[in-house]
């Protein structure tokens, strides 16, 4: 029986209904949310003002079939890759413009409390197997994965993240650019009935955090689990407890003195667990997904810890529901990967992490053709661009394309360039080159712009490429001819 | 007569009546705004959360007098110093703890349009006087007074804003802490009757932006002239003209080839006007403070531009109505003074200037005597710290104390010195310190909250002390005990 992700399936309608309603029994409610009804492609944003002009969305429309299908993704060791993107996946669900797919994330870091975020769900834990003998994912990154060469485990960490997908659009090409519309986005319960309702994330203060080599006495790595309320009454998040990382060995026998490698279960008898942690602090909730994006051409396996061009792990917690991203298609399909849910994130998300927390998704994706393109706003677009209701965002990175400007060792030295510096100076050309392009500004009337009505703020310190965002409000523009 | 502003006065307060009134007319009903009716010393926030405690309140409330007088501070040649701070400036107006004082404020681009920002306004007229014989201020700038050492001329420009004041507050001893509250802050209508009922700014992408050596054409300096709706329907601002700076000659002959000796005077003879500029769009006004703080004590004057530990060049457009600042006392009397007015700014300030447009702002002082500091949250305060009705705010620059980490040559040093990454690692250190000071958090605690719970941005990149800001919400401690 299809699980309503295969549109041939005599009975897809349905086993989609059936999955839906699964949906809206056990995961959702949740934040008193609702699926959007998702409107046709030429739908324009709540303001009127959208990237995509009527022409365009017209020409886009022709290209797309009538009616959007409705696909669904679920999470587990067959559909994720982990840590990396490559160009080279088989894709886990094939889709049209214009339809619309639920996707599934799962937390990276849902083993460091396999009780709250393992146990009873059977996506997860087919991802997080990990015996002596057995990994339901062997591969985390896009490190060395044969066991003469790795120290750590295979795919070295060279990456984290656990991707869902990728999705193949039929007919994307380089050039193109693939309209990401997220319509929904909601945490995803605990399935241990001692948790019943309640969904947990995970904040690891680790090493690569902003904060690591300058804290105030000795150096440690302390992870805080959070809840999110289930019951969809309240907006925040709280702590329940934290711990000070201690030494893992993992079900292969390797020790892991830090947080150096992702998914190592942790074994709370070795922890000192203390309840004691942030009493009475309510941290607003922003669910987001950190990881989304498009395989990059330049390189066979990639890295998603720094971000880059064709979008990844921007981490803007921006990018949540109601929010659409555009992207330029770099290889054939765009082969879009979806991961590192959050459940909430500062500007900067200082300490290394934000509360990683699985989330489920809802997107509509558009296919915007390369021919189409020519004199409309997203023409010349060759970065991710993020649209919410009443604004437009562009990423500064250190490195625009890092993989393009840094060479052969591009994924290792990407790392020893950090910068916010960098990214503040390609945020500003992005943002000028959007006000002038989008907005036909001449560069005089940009650079004023810029000046008294776009606020640039520090989106991530601890990616490798480190970025900055640029914000303008659609409204600046509302009175114009 | 006293304009109001000399509490000993006999007729001091049909004098003070009569300045409310006329500001009320002629310069008020502007934005619908309306003088704050400001409440006692111990007044909380709206919210009820402030960083001042009860106890502390109540400490500094006796020490105050029981009835706050209200002073006025008109602009003109005898009440403003132009470009520096300086802890020898004889004050123009002593106040109580708890008093109230108005402050007209000018901007320093007014000269960029006499027309529309000088003239008909006596006040606005004494201080940009400039014949061939004299200057109606003629120090701008902390640089060389002697005519035969300097070339632009006396104070080099080495600090550019018309600052109103210095206000002494009696008892403000170093060490202490001096509380401004913000009550208004509104734009100064246009004297001009040609332009009744408007007010207008000015915008100066000069040799100093963020852009400056990264043009896409040939380096050139651009002016804007910005509107703001007088009538008060309007929240927004809109440009009226441009103009490219050409080399201006001042009236005591000196050449001026860029923007670098503040108040020339432009001959709109020379230049051209382009008045097909940024058509429709329109600019959301922040009115705020660009320049407010203390005197420093390291140096006897200190230019105007870069910000430092007892505020100052801040150019956060979130110091407005409404705001609260707290400032570290550094000399006898705190010496207040204010300017720099914007009508709007974005984070980044990126093109070297906001809408420089003279303002009017009313401000309370309250005095914390350093004995009352123990235990509260303002006990270790050694920074500017910002509180609006839902957030705290730290500053962080990339040198804290340039003038002391810099040594002899700091005030020539900083500009070479301009980071936003150093600015981001003072900033985190900042609201760390906040966090576990004012909220008592453990390192851990404040570490895993900054990163899922506060948001940096770029303050401003254009004024020598790079900044960025923390920004914190109340509402994640309004559940605590």
């Amino acid at each position: 029986m299809c699980r309503g992700d295969d549109a041939n399936c005599p009975q897809f309608e349905l086993h989609y209904r059936a999955f839906r309603e699964d949906l809206d029994h056990e995961r959702r409610g949740f934040l008193k949310s609702s699926f959007v009804a998702a409107g046709g492609i030429a739908t324009l944003g709540a303001a009127g003002a959208s990237l995509v002009t009527p022409a365009l969305a017209q020409a886009t429309a022709a290209k797309s079939p009538a009616v959007p299908k409705s696909h669904y993704l679920p999470a587990n060791a067959d559909t994720v890759h982990w840590g990396y993107f490559s160009k080279s996946l088989k894709p886990r669900v094939e889709v049209d413009s214009g339809d619309i797919v639920t996707i599934e994330t799962l937390t990276h870091h849902a083993n460091d409390d396999a009780e709250r975020m393992v146990e009873g769900d059977p996506g997860a834990e087919s991802v997080f197997l990990w015996t002596k003998d057995k990994k339901g994912v062997d591969r985390r990154g896009a490190g060395p994965t044969d066991p003469k060469v790795y120290k750590k485990g295979s795919g070295e960490g060279q990456g984290v993240h656990v991707m869902t997908g990728p999705v193949y659009v039929r007919g994307a090409e380089p050039g193109d650019v693939l309209e990401v519309r997220i319509l929904d986005c909601v945490p995803r319960p605990c399935a241990n009935p001692k948790f019943k309702g309640k969904a947990f994330g995970s904040n690891a203060a680790a090493w690569w955090g902003y904060h690591y080599n300058d804290m105030l006495s000795e150096k440690r790595e302390v992870v805080t689990i959070y809840e999110v309320d289930a019951a969809g009454a309240k907006s925040w998040a709280q702590a329940v407890y934290n711990f000070k990382w201690v030494p893992q060995t993992d079900p292969f026998g390797v020790v892991h003195e830090t947080i150096d490698y992702p998914g190592v279960p942790v074994d709370h008898a070795k922890t000192s667990r203390n309840f004691d942690v942030l009493k009475g602090v309510r941290v607003p909730i922003r669910p987001h997904f950190g990881t989304l994006g498009l395989a990059p051409s330049e390189v066979e396996f990639v890295d998603t810890i720094p971000p880059n061009y064709v979008g990844g792990n921007i981490d803007n917690w921006r990018i949540g529901k109601g929010a659409t991203m555009y992207y330029p298609v770099a290889v054939e399909g765009g082969l879009l990967s979806v991961g590192d849910p959050h459940a909430s994130q500062g500007d900067s998300e200082l300490c290394g992490t934000a509360i990683e927390c699985s989330l489920t998704g809802v997107f509509q994706l558009v296919l915007h053709k390369k021919g189409d393109l020519a004199g409309t706003p997203l023409e010349e677009l060759n970065y991710p661009m993020l649209e919410t209701k009443d604004e437009w965002l562009v990423h500064g990175f250190s490195f625009a394309n890092y993989l393009k400007e840094l060479g052969a060792e591009a994924q290792s030295a990407i790392y020893g360039k950090s910068s916010v510096d960098l990214a503040m100076r390609d945020a500003f050309r992005k943002m000028r080159h959007f006000l002038m392009t989008t907005q036909k500004l001449t560069e005089d009337e940009a650079t004023s712009l810029m000046s008294i009505g776009v606020d640039f703020g520090v989106t991530q310190v601890v990616d490798g490429n480190w970025g900055v965002h640029a914000v303008v409000k659609k409204a600046i523009f509302a009175g114009r001819a």
